[in-house]
């Protein structure tokens, strides 16, 4: 069965890293299968990345190698790593950038990557995109075992991830991404918004952000006019603040970070 | 023989979409080539891709399925549709983004895509590119048959597009894409250009843009000097106004739908 | 085995152009493996195409087709060239994209490309990429014989490539390329550094770039505190100006073709 390698970095695609990455992953598996996820997440913002594999890992096949190079600290100590589970294995620095995935997911096992006999001979300070994580991926591909390539460590890097705050009668979240269409998505999931929603006995509730009150949850943009504000919960169960076939960040000069407010009634 | 799924839509780079998206096909049928013919379609801008797979299917080999997801209407209640000539099987949202396709193949068969055991089990409001459409997509590379997906529609969307009018002695059209170089691609094909001018029973004639008065329909760029405006007949077949290893576009300050006439003398 | 071709053009990623490009490839071989360097050189920026081609094509598994469609003299006398090595194949315009490779390998041959049953049926003025270069590409990967493509030449047109300067007690050199991070890359290798700084009998040195006096050539961008400047030999060997974390180009208002001097002392 064909191997899977995905792909994150902060790379961009106007230089020749991604190519450089890829070649060099193909020169010791021919064979491998590599998908970018994305190569544009803003340079050295770990939390971003961490995003992206949170919404993206889980729809790849079983045994996918995910492979995150998003790398402010290359060169330094930071060490470089691989966590499995049963369904997948992630390569990526020490730097928290797996922080949504070790929430989400039973790790059976993180490593910090030490057999340098598998990296490129070279080894630059400022790619080991290049040097050290792509040669490690494929070689995993090409059914390397895990054990080959380093030992166990129980003191990776966590991030401390914003969470929504279940306040008196109304639960505060915050803006945590926002997407090419200027959709702001925030940390307030579904399960959270239902769970408070229940202890807080109410049944209306009002959205508070920037000057809107919003005082539904959709299902989808087209149910309100071109241009006028929505919530819903999107594609990974977050409730994302919208301008129906407009961009709400630009629009209403919104970032992350900001405020979201849901007040039971 | 490798079957091959081709991707447009208007996900852009920077989000983990085109990536969740390629897995979620990929953890249906994980042979599949997939190849991308662009991303970057103005956001809900369906006339753009409309415009994209025009210029592209028919340069794919044979059987290979087209999938385009610009679908401002997601959620709504807007179809999903398949539709199949001889050569090609495209999927796509039922908004006219199929339009110009419609005007060049003839189509067996339109259908509406309602078998919903091959979509994924949880279904978002917000991304049936990846809920609905590419499974359908990696289902059909599969090779389960086109008739378990739905039943065959007539009223399927067409977009009014815009084309260029015969006047008196004289050609209207406009601007109808903007490519990357800043080229001004219009909506006068060399075809009708030349029924045309046959019909005027003119020789001469002359191109007017904005300020621009061009006399000679050119074969390449730097037949004229750099900078300078030339008019030719680009790689699709339409009446391109460029400026020669320039941004014509910008310096000419002009954008889609601003008028190109051609005066036959 | 699987063949590989590499891309790199300036189509940009918004247009059809790259996804055409790729359809004509595998309807010639559906089973080569295709992958994107770049697309996002500059338009018509043939030394920027030339530095990414020079960084990337070595890590590239054996028998690559490296393709490279930088061209603003399409449609006109211009030639297309196949340049072949012990390791890759290169296919390009002949207009200098492949100087840095001419200097750093040994060429077994460079041939014109003058075999037209191999192009599309109906060549364009302006897409060669799509009539011309990827179907030859694609023939090659199918294993036809380079000799029926053409007529070997040796008047293939090499750039004027900036080269650093060593003056008394002193490298004078330029920035080259600035980086998706803003790291400013120069034209000065670790080679040349080392060579003349054994001829000075110097030891100690001091790099001025702007209004900055750097007194060390660095390990890795995170030695230094963030924002401060930092200059090391990057994954290419070139001597790089940096701010650790942030944009140095943008900082500094630094472009290609600055000065950068090494005093030694």
């Amino acid at each position: 069965m064909t191997k899977i390698i995905s792909l994150i970095t902060d790379f961009g695609l106007s230089d020749h890293f991604v190519g450089t990455l890829k070649g060099t992953i193909l020169n010791i598996n021919p064979e491998v299968k590599i998908v970018d996820i994305t190569h544009e997440i803003k340079s050295h913002d770990i939390f971003e990345a961490a995003f992206a594999i949170k919404c993206s890992y889980n729809y790849f096949p079983p045994q996918t190698i995910h492979l995150i190079v998003v790398d402010p600290g290359v060169g330094s100590k930071r060490r470089p790593i691989i966590a499995t589970t049963d369904k997948y294995i992630f390569i990526a620095p020490d730097n928290g950038v797996l922080s949504f995935i070790y929430e989400d997911e039973t790790f059976n096992r993180v490593l910090e990557i030490t057999a340098k006999h598998y990296f490129l001979k070279n080894i630059s300070s400022t790619f080991h995109g290049r040097d050290i994580f792509s040669p490690i991926a494929a070689w995993l591909s090409r059914g390397v075992n895990i054990d080959h390539f380093g030992k166990e460590i129980k003191d990776y890097l966590k991030l401390d991830l914003p969470k929504p705050a279940a306040l008196e009668n109304r639960i505060e979240g915050e803006i945590i991404h926002i997407d090419r269409f200027g959709n702001l998505i925030s940390n307030i999931s579904k399960e959270f918004f239902e769970k408070i929603k229940d202890k807080s006995g109410k049944d209306k509730f009002e959205i508070n952000f920037h000057h809107l009150n919003i005082h539904k949850i959709g299902n989808y943009f087209a149910e309100v006019e071109e241009g006028q504000p929505c919530a819903l919960f999107g594609s990974t169960n977050f409730l994302e603040i919208c301008l129906n076939k407009k961009n709400a960040s630009q629009i209403l000069r919104a970032g992350k970070k900001d405020k979201v407010w849901i007040i039971f009634k």
